[in-house]
């Protein structure tokens, strides 16, 4: 069983050598929390992003993939409190203004162009950017720009919405070399009338090459962050961005093939799903985290699928929230994936223990039925899928589905 | 808006001639509750069934579909209280005896081959089928076969699990011809430990060759049962039968083609959405019904997807169940379908009232979003989505979510 995460770490974003931050209130919350962060690297950057596939696109989602197209930025400006989507042209105009005004503040001291700074916002939708208070702070966050991690906690929980909790994750050392990686993450939720958004920031004092760093955060990306479901639907603001500071004084990452590639990935990818599920652990509602194991499969894709139909089924989702070893549901939801699966190979197990097996249930009595509930109840649950039809294999994180999630979702406006 | 629905007639199955039907108590159901139902044309039929697409498949689902390889039947025999699902080489057998029983007893009055049965079992999944008790309560059953009101609505009732009411529609008369269509269906519910079904149970006295039964049913479910949306979860079990007996002296339908062909499938389509909308209406925890309809589409797949992702989106549920016109939610589930959108052309209503229009929300007061929210409250909730893309269109049928689906899904155990 997967063990509870530590709380997460202050020091985060500035653990890697060569990046700054700040954070500050600039009033776009109601609630007079901290909404607007600041992150800066002290030199060019190789950066990569990912975003959400929606067709539906916030401002600074279309602007951040342009200003990525040349692989290199030097600054990160994140508010929350707004979205800015569904805001028409004057949303782009403000997203590209929020850049321009990050690189006037950081003309002095880290010369850069508007198109080096990556925009990110969530919060509200459909509302304007107050674009003018933004401008007006940035300058302030600036000039109190620092490493450490006071800065780091600050910027973590100034890009939150919903969020019960600020969630941030650090991993020093990649095998023997002194490279090191720190991120900062927020959930999704809602709040009225809008939707709110997965944002995820990442940086790392590895030297790497733009199309090679592009490729490494995909990677990563994929195996965590795009196998994370909380309630299935998907923001229209999603956005992953990595930055390379490069300044490490180890040797550069040129090719996406070697070891030492191998390596990056996998502790960038070992950083993703901290994040991701620590993401899932404040889900809306969330009671119960579950990872759903699937092995066995044709194909990669075909294990995804697998993998995303049972950590999305509402039944399977209940059934946790029950603390049900449901071998039923968790077949159905399986099987209505699309991916190849013949029920008289698949075995389920429940926390380790076998549940189904060769198309048919285990038999169990009334009393370790009882015993398997009482372990789903204590802790993380375990859903492993044994297709055996191939060797492909995935994870996913999952929550489960509350009355609570009922009540942010239906209630808010009442 | 869509009014509401009328109960449902009693004179269902047999109000199309050549049909009588029957139920029973058999004693599957602990509740005690009647569980057996035969349904027997007076001569042979032509027969069609569409089937669920999981790839866990109720035994019941792979024998039906072996019977009605010849596109001819003589008689449904359905259970309920037990799915006869993840019971192995057993399950086969035990649906096999169902059809064998059915035959024998329905020989001196209606001779057929057991082939010539179809049989379907809705209930507890994963526990062998007390086909001992079928098996003893058919003859009663074959003895007991008539036609009228009472017989259909004791039809419709035996095949229910957890539904709240039994559901039926009639449609009498094609255009001008004396051809006459009827049908009982079962919702989706989950019962401890297992998932329950959706079935559906048509007849016609039309003359309709085999193989464009098949088609019209085809063309009707893919419109109606495959466009509703309780949980998006999808049952190992879901069948939808069609008998057709010829009797009633119109002119056979021998092609998939034409002005006749039409009425039969409009008419088909109309009956199966009144059946499907009754399932909806009874949907777990349902308290309100939603309709989405889909205009402007590039392709009928692209409406189709964008229907089912706005139909199933647990925030546009949410947002209905709490009365809240969230043009948001709607858009970012749209958005999130994979289909072709372009968010500066898309417009949504909501009960008539455009709520996005060109990228942006209409603006509203919120004296006017107070009167469409208390509109929402009064009846069914319309969502119309106009992608001008192009020309395809649809409509799906969705349910809110409630706290009550979670008790039902979640605390069964306790």
């Amino acid at each position: 069983m997967p063990t509870k995460l530590p709380p997460s770490p202050k020091h985060a974003l500035t653990a890697p050598k060569g990046f700054r931050v700040a954070a500050t209130t600039a009033g776009i919350k109601d609630s007079g929390r901290p909404d607007l962060a600041l992150i800066a690297a002290d030199g060019p950057c190789t950066a990569a992003g990912v975003f959400t596939t929606n067709r539906v696109l916030g401002a600074p989602v279309i602007v951040g993939k342009q200003h990525l197209r040349g692989g290199r930025a030097r600054a990160i400006l994140c508010n929350s409190g707004n979205a800015n989507v569904a805001t028409g042209a004057q949303g782009l105009a403000d997203a590209k203004a929020m850049c321009a005004a990050a690189a006037d503040a950081l003309s002095h001291t880290h010369p850069c162009k508007p198109t080096d700074v990556l925009p990110a916002s969530t919060g509200i939708i459909g509302r304007p950017l107050p674009i003018d208070k933004i401008t007006r702070a940035v300058p302030g966050l600036a000039a109190a720009l620092a490493a450490g991690p006071k800065a780091d906690a600050a910027a973590a929980q100034a890009i939150l919405t919903t969020d019960l909790i600020a969630k941030s994750a650090v991993r020093t050392g990649m095998h023997r070399e002194s490279i090191n990686f720190g991120g900062i993450a927020k959930g999704s939720g809602m709040i009225a009338p809008s939707m709110a958004t997965m944002l995820g920031f990442v940086t790392t004092d590895a030297a790497v090459a733009a199309p090679v760093l592009r490729r490494a955060l995909r990677e990563a990306a994929t195996a965590t962050f795009n196998r994370i479901s909380v309630d299935t639907d998907q923001s229209t603001s999603d956005t992953v961005y990595l930055l390379a500071s490069g300044v490490s004084g180890t040797r550069p990452i040129r090719e996406a093939s070697g070891v030492r590639y191998r390596r990056f990935v996998d502790t960038l990818t070992d950083l993703c799903d901290e994040l991701a599920q620590r993401i899932v652990r404040d889900g809306e509602g969330a009671t119960r985290v579950f990872r759903v194991v699937v092995a066995g499969a044709k194909s990669e894709r075909d294990a995804d699928r697998i993998g995303r139909a049972v950590a999305e089924s509402p039944l399977v989702k209940t059934a946790i929230h029950g603390a049900d070893p449901n071998w039923g549901r968790i077949a159905m939801a399986a099987g209505k994936s699309g991916a190849a699966l013949n029920p008289d190979r698949l075995r389920i197990s429940v926390n380790d223990q076998p549940v189904f097996r060769d198309g048919v249930p285990v038999p169990m009595t009334p009393a370790f039925e009882k015993k398997l509930s009482t372990s789903m109840r204590q802790g993380d649950v375990v859903l492993d899928l044994d297709l055996r039809l191939g060797k492909a294999h995935c994870a996913w994180w999952g929550c489960d589905l509350s009355r609570e999630y009922i009540a942010i979702n239906a209630d808010y406006t009442t």
